[in-house]
């Protein structure tokens, strides 16, 4: 059940960092959508590991193959199996590690939960997992698509360095460099502090904004399943990820109900707010404005220094930062955040189809 | 679906602000636990409304009665039906708001969505729906009890009058003053600015910190049902929400990964870390150190001053603040917070029986 | 888990035969649908105790309320919740089998399983659980009545009295009699056998067929859904269900496949089968032609006899047969099975909405 | 969600026919189990194409891939994705149906339902679907094993040929001849039949029984996810079959209740029935008596014969029989029926775990 997401649009995602292959079972959408298998791909190669100098050089081709649920070029209904084989494994690097606990790995949680784990690589742990979702959300941006919803995601803060408010920014320029900002200045700040971060041998964490534009009014469930409770655990769910916070988010909170409302008035035909501290959702619901927020990512916990531990025994030792890592995983997550947030819209766009009699 | 919560211990929670009575079905409560009865009612009390000079002065007991699944005091492992009727309804107070979308509020979404809403009180999306939980949470806690396991939630900000970490803290004291936060000094300053704000007919927002103790290790699923991500999710489908994060946070991402990796130890038969920026939690499965969570409300919505806004017809009206409601919501949101996490914690303890061979 | 039934239109039950009332909560109905509610309860009216004299003379009302969901006339969208309260619970009838393990009864398996259990009137486990699936499935009728959709269950056989196929028998005859058999002279024999039985102290048996016609094609999902799969499922869990069979079932295994296959040919603009073994569903989805299905009812357990038995510390006991209990359950299975038919139609009717692009 | 079945031992199965490859994830088995991969292997062998003179001829060799979920042996309590690539797919075969809808199969109402399909070999809805359920199958007997549970099906009738009943049948003989019958004159005689109906290009349909030995009392769940509930819905999913009844069945129906309610008593410290009327399940909860039950297949639609029906614009075609297929589904449907009932016994014995405090 855990390795289930979704409602009606839902995912199932396998695999191990250095088992054969990792993969996802998407069941539930719709027969007769176009699947565009070039776009897929463009959206695994913005997660794939050893594309910029800031990133993991491990090299993984991360090529994808539908096994099912695609016929003549559309989806017929039926489950769509997509399988990434795994290629550069090198499982040697991670023998040391077969009886050790990395810190602020779940080494050690995985351990005492199940008493028996695929240690290579962090098994199942592993943010390899993530390109399988980067496959089954690109599925959903393609629905999306039809319905002219649009999602961008970019770097808005690594370390201290951060963007101003999205409403200031080009989106259409976040892909036009390697750390996915699209304030081409700061941009360089952050690559210059990564890059340090990476002589120094060590990690930083930071921020990833994402947006939503041109939602359809009205998704989003009440009560529990609210648009921003599932965004939240979508996000949360994503490696590394420690907070989430939308429209006004913590900021927000220190303001008075008078500043914080926002005022509706009628455009055109349309009811809309003159503000949007809300974040385009009220009552857990979508009301047509820009849907908003930040997910924060921790310093990745590998880095290329000894660090005391202790191994299944009990035993101190000293683990050492092997392999090839990323200094900053924040550039990467872009598409990851993008793919989970498409992920939760297409799906409450199916369960939006029956919240009415029509 | 979306008025379900939980995987094996699971709450379905039903009925609208100003209809005959709001309730919860707690399915999955093994059998043999014992129901104390006065220990709901006192969770019921500490959330209900009118209980101090800042929360609303609308006036409800909050009795409950269970309805089924309990027998000579113990659960019979059948459902659990809670139902509280609703007595101080008052609904004249809200036929001005019939027509029109109050700023802020589910009002417009939800009729947007549904086509038919209930409007009185805000009818479903009223947080008196939180009673429920509350309910609910409170057979959830008598379950960790049993488990050792102890959930205390406070109000760790208000505006911008905030209290140390909770490490510093002596959480035994947060029922001692009427907005709950263990310091009493920040306390008195948290009333004095809530008080202002209800004379200047205002709202204010705030933080509330949850801390879990005594966890067991090994709860919570890998991959989408991440421990805190069930936690986010849990969170921000309570009313107000707008961010949650855990462990070292949104701030912690300012730091380096040399900085924030804890560093794992020998404590006698046990294996714990020495500092933990992990927040209790690593690969989404607790490690046995305190959880630990801030949960971010914004300014109730209702405020006692004329707003302008459309109505359904799109005409533009003005929408008076009248009937009852809380200046801060904080104090009052203390006990939700602490139900949906006794709530989360109970349905891993159960799902955490099957991850493994016995 | 267990206690919820469907995907999106939605029931979870609650209630014990002697605690103070039984329920639904229906989660997923669309919001606009106006709510008769002199039909819910005519729907009960039809499965309650002390309707006739072959039925048990154990009196109820079952009069419901409904506690949320529904304003102004018609279903929010928001989770209706019904109630019915017990009335004429009589619990010292059953204080001489609070130790006793009732001979095809569940009380053994009960206490095996849970350790712990309301034996007043087979607590969760008597058939008064039913009552709220009427209530339930009297809304989903009201729903697939807007679709067209007709359900007609009869009782096709009492012990070895049994009527024609029913594509023989008028259906609209079946509530002109006490027993429910559209076959009026068929109809006399059960009553008198029935009465027979009654007389002897003892149960007996049958049959109940179902028939819904004017299914839109296109309901039932493939694998695992199947919509004669979610049939069979909502039957076996009715109370004394031994059996299940749909289209030519049993006996249509004993055909060659050049005699059983159903020839397709045009009628008009719609493709329809010139037989109908298939019972209307084909590869697990409907094909526009009846659907009907029988369900096989065992003799009910209790009986006006002695009968050997252990209690629970598995010393030998007599079980006297006392209380009020029904000779033949058939008669009032009726509306139950109609109901459960109901749900599982409106289920589908909704998942369809999202099987393709429009 | 059509494409899942299982609560906590949960598989998703994909695949068609004719695509590069059927498969399924089994999420939820319990870590430290091993793994034992010939066993899986024997049990898609019973299952295969071409085992014997009287299956298909079609050659698959059903030779599965573990992607992952097992480590050195077991278990990991992540989840076990198994994939059977299709190699004998000979796809001409089926290019002449592309736009026929061929009697009694699913042709029309996917078309009706999805608007686009994968035709070749039924796409989705071949029986080929059925191996990935005898894959994830034999993983759940494993599990069973180590409790001691036993499941044993076989062939009971073909056409009006049957066997006697379970108890007076020695079950290990059942793989003794191609037919799958226990009793090995009855089996020759069914043999005999099915030959002959293949000389006649036609088809038969029978009936296969199923016996559960060993369970653990306390498996099942009350009210909808009652045991005999779930292994209906089970059977009733798999490809062909028309019915399903357990214990005393339709049969039973005719019986009084003083004949067919079974008698407890203590054999040593165990409380068991004389006799077992009610099939091991009592009140949807197993007693620990053999659990058995029956499932009708009709017979295979496809038979060498022209058929007249039509086509996607209505146009009268008469469909010709081609390819490769079963004169009778039975021998084949054996280790599939053993395979559902496998995970629907390992799926409530998890869920068994939660029941009641510790």
């Amino acid at each position: 059940m855990s390795n289930t997401y979704g409602t009606l649009f839902k995912i199932s995602t396998f695999g191990e960092s250095h088992g054969p292959a990792i993969g996802v079972i998407l069941d539930g959408c719709p027969a007769g959508l176009e699947i565009d298998e070039a776009f897929i791909q463009s959206e695994l190669d913005r997660r794939k590991p050893g594309q910029s100098k800031i990133t993991t050089q491990r090299k993984e081709d991360d090529t994808f193959k539908i096994l099912s649920g695609v016929f003549e070029g559309r989806s017929t209904g039926t489950p769509i199996a997509i399988i990434i084989e795994n290629q550069d494994q090198r499982s040697k690097d991670y023998g040391h590690i077969a009886e050790a606990f990395r810190p602020s790995h779940a080494d050690y949680t995985y351990e005492a939960k199940y008493g028996h784990r695929d240690y290579r690589g962090g098994g199942r742990s592993s943010a390899r997992e993530t390109a399988a979702r980067v496959a089954a959300g690109a599925v959903a941006k393609l629905l999306l698509k039809k319905h002219g919803v649009e999602i961008n995601a970019f770097v808005s803060r690594v370390g201290d360095i951060s963007t101003a408010h999205y409403s200031n920014l080009d989106l259409s320029k976040t892909e036009e460099n390697i750390v996915r900002c699209p304030d081409p200045v700061t941009a360089e700040k952050m690559i210059a502090l990564i890059d340090q971060v990476r002589l120094d041998r060590d990690t930083i964490g930071g921020v990833v904004t994402a947006v939503i534009k041109n939602s359809p009014v009205g998704l989003g469930e009440p009560v529990f399943d609210k648009l921003h409770a599932e965004l939240g655990k979508a996000m949360l769910s994503i490696n590394a990820v420690k907070g989430f916070e939308y429209g006004s988010g913590f900021e927000g909170t220190s303001l008075r109900g008078s500043q914080h409302n926002d005022e509706f008035y009628k455009d055109g035909g349309r009811i809309r707010t003159k503000t949007n501290l809300s974040g385009g959702i009220q009552g857990g619901i979508s009301n047509g404005e820009d849907i908003y927020f930040n997910v924060a990512f921790k310093p990745v916990a590998t880095i290329m220094q000894d660090q005391p531990s202790v191994d299944k025994q009990g035993n101190e030792i000293t683990v050492s930062g092997k392999g090839r890592h990323d200094p900053c995983v924040l550039p990467r997550a872009v598409p990851i955040v993008e793919a989970m947030a498409a992920l939760v819209i297409a799906d409450f766009l199916l369960r939006s189809k029956v919240s009415k009699l029509h």
